[in-house]
């Protein structure tokens, strides 16, 4: 059985992992006959954000790992101690958890740094020739984490296409029910709710994407 | 197109709604073309839980709308607010926020009371003969907003329904896979993660069970 890490970056689309895009990532996953282990860095937040309001919850902070657990129910590990030997390919869902807990892309554009965790991770399973997925805005981090040239997208957001082409990065345009194959790096991208307007857009590539990583273990 | 109220209580297995179970009712709903509205009462959730290590987080409260709203990325209303005439049928996942949040029968079992917003909400749905579905732990609530007699299940076990027998409901025992249809009342039951080893596991009864309610709108 193909066993796939999972990286979550929080619990909820506006500081942490997308929910939609996380659950539909392991339900797909399931559904194709591979096996998952949910990982998250064990750090804080950027910061809380008040997801009924949708502003920042002054005075509170949270735990990446703790609260990407929730999406887990429980059964999570630390990135840190997470051997990428272990697993055959790596899929990292979006929510702004990944611009702002994963790395800090949100904060800082193409100036950003990965989180060491998850470049230490994710580049010894890049180098192990397994494939990589990143949903939404994580494949924002593409150039960092698998080097100059990679090909990815988030959609068609222009910001956000120019900022990940400043960080060398090739980013290619692409609908919501899509995916963008680098063939040579085996990384899978697709933007979800980048475009999505409701959680059956946001599957129709996810399942998509799940099925081109498991498809090149 | 059919619109359903679907009553969140909080986000997060183990003190709110549980989150896969949320998001494959939501996903279900859009798959067969109906509409929904996501809504939670505006109150403290009973206690926080760490998912991480499964014990009570001292010292932290959280309020059961502004989590659930992460499930609903910000697009969720006050349950308080809520016209059940706008709505064609009710549907509440499970968690143990439904038996901590929405109604303290975590605590208190046969002796626990509802959420008075959801005891309005549900019993006007139901007197205006809609339909109701209730997933996991949630149909522990069952006798109380639905009067004596009603038939339900939690799955097969025999504690949970003892003290649902000892509320005056009926329990019958369910496989995961399956549902319960007390057809006199439009009530439809699944156990779902009281049961579910698997993100499919819960997805087949919740399946199942949104159709039923669907069908009866």
């Amino acid at each position: 059985m193909k066993k796939v890490a999972v990286v979550l970056s929080g619990c909820g689309v506006f500081d942490g992992a997308e929910i939609h895009e996380s659950v539909l990532t392991l339900l797909r996953l399931e559904q194709q006959g591979a096996s998952y282990q949910c990982m998250a860095p064990n750090i804080d937040q950027l910061h809380v954000i008040d997801h009924l309001k949708g502003e920042v919850a002054q005075g509170e902070s949270r735990n990446v790992l703790v609260e990407a657990a929730r999406i887990a129910r429980g059964e999570i590990i630390d990135l840190a101690t997470a051997n990428p030997a272990d697993y055959d390919a790596l899929i990292i869902p979006g929510g702004f958890g990944a611009a702002k807990n994963l790395s800090d892309f949100a904060v800082k554009g193409p100036d950003c740094h990965v989180n060491p965790d998850l470049l230490a991770f994710a580049q010894a399973i890049h180098q192990a020739n397994k494939p990589v997925g990143l949903i939404c805005i994580a494949p924002a981090m593409t150039p960092l984490l698998f080097g100059e040239g990679a090909t990815c997208t988030i959609g068609t957001d222009q910001e956000t296409a120019a900022a990940i082409e400043a960080m060398g990065g090739q980013h290619t345009n692409c609908l919501v029910d899509d995916i963008v194959i680098d063939e040579q790096r085996k990384l899978i991208t697709t933007p979800a709710y980048m475009l999505a307007g409701s959680i059956i857009e946001a599957a129709s590539g996810i399942n998509k994407l799940v099925d081109e990583v498991l498809k090149r273990t």
